[in-house]
């Protein structure tokens, strides 16, 4: 039987509260069996950034990440903000070791082609991106992977990668030697029969549901994309994606957390 | 038999030397054996200080790290700095790792006590402040370490930590399961008989020569507490501590390299 692999994603709804934080932290150490956590950096690299006068580079609207947002994301998120989670994770007993793509070429990306925008340093990924047996060890070494939202190309080069995508593909990638669930910590406790109404949360959504849910509008907006990548993940042998709100973790292991999606 | 670990330190004159930087890399991926690098952050840290406006707090004038100044050296120690000798390390086939203290638990340090000067977040360690068996499992499973000088307290902070004392407390807590050499990288070729003459180097010091070399004055100034800390180290079963110039480390296993302090 294969043993059980939790990956978790935090976004900056987490990371940028304090008291919601160090409550995360505590019921993420006491999440049984193996675990990863994938982490952005929150609103601190736009703080750091606008403190050292840094414009943001917007082409038609799209973020570019330049070498001055290269170097501003490596230092907030594989340094500040990683290595505190690794200390805070330390202290609950949980034996965190922060890691970026680069570390141990855990996850190798590809610099984004220019076509009609030059992205700058964004590296894109998919699952064979992972190097999924050097992980493999990793994990049976007893550590727990704290992955900031950073990878390289092999060359020598870092890349700024989407923490949803990193989650996804090494959920994808661990598949093979681990029964895997995948939780992406969200703003509201899970998809919502009514947006308005935190009580009325869908438990569970199976892929013969979702056009239904669109159809009625249960399902709408961004919840879609997050919905098609969840089920995408499904289809190649991720075990079940749960979308809920980080607050709700300690229930994770009595099945009572979030919205789960399932094959 | 023991196996052999190499124990590497730079400072900031090669960190801030690119084209030093890259040749003492390649070297570093060529050496035999477990190896083991630690790095301080250089210029970079001062500079980014500048950047933010952030004034170095000085206290008779010992520098002081203060919160502020403890972000700035984890973004840059731990993330920028880390993070590129870890993507650089890899593009040369060299299976790296960066890590801070707080990662695996491997180094805890405690905060300075607070006597006549608080230092701020600084931390001190010493050989039994180092994981051992954890750092051993960790080379075992063929990964490089590379050592920021950043550590923790195992209470969830994060600390500064002089990059010297973490090689030497490493090297000798390593000593146990490791033949081990301790590498001090240096803007000189080593010990020089003459100071201004590169040619002449002392090729080797025994701790009965240690005395003799102070008095001839061939030792002196802040050579003398390098000494002194190999020694040290040398005593606590480290087997050999080298003083080189990094530019010479391809000549490291043919034993020609800088001075070579033992028993």
């Amino acid at each position: 039987m294969k043993k059980r692999l939790t990956l978790i994603k935090i976004g900056g709804n987490v990371i940028d509260d304090e008291a919601q934080l160090q409550q995360f932290l505590s019921d993420f150490a006491r999440v049984e069996g193996h675990k990863i956590l994938v982490h952005g950096g929150g609103k601190m690299a736009t703080r750091l950034a606008a403190d050292l006068g840094h414009q943001a580079v917007l082409v038609d609207g799209r973020r570019i990440t330049d070498q001055k947002t290269l170097d501003i994301v490596t230092m907030v998120y594989a340094g500040l903000v990683n290595k505190n989670l690794v200390a805070r994770l330390q202290q609950q007993s949980c034996n965190a070791v922060g890691l970026s793509g680069a570390d141990g070429n855990f996850i190798q990306a590809v610099k984004r082609p220019v076509n009609e925008i030059d992205y700058g340093f964004v590296g894109d990924i998919h699952n064979r991106s992972v190097n999924a047996s050097g992980i493999e060890a990793f994990l049976n070494a007893g550590f727990v992977p704290i992955f900031s939202a950073i990878t390289h190309d092999g060359q020598g080069q870092l890349l700024n990668t989407n923490a949803d995508t990193i989650a996804g593909s090494l959920a994808v990638a661990l598949s093979a030697s681990f029964e895997t669930r995948l939780v992406y910590c969200f703003e509201k406790k899970g998809v919502l029969a009514d947006v308005n109404d935190e009580q009325s949360l869908v438990r569970e959504i199976r892929e013969a549901e979702f056009l239904p849910l669109q159809q009625s509008g249960v399902v709408a907006g961004g919840m879609i994309p997050k919905l098609h990548n969840a089920f995408q993940a499904i289809n190649q042998g991720v075990k079940e994606v749960i979308i809920g709100q980080a607050s709700d973790l300690s229930s994770i292991d009595a099945g009572e957390f979030g919205t789960r999606i399932m094959k």
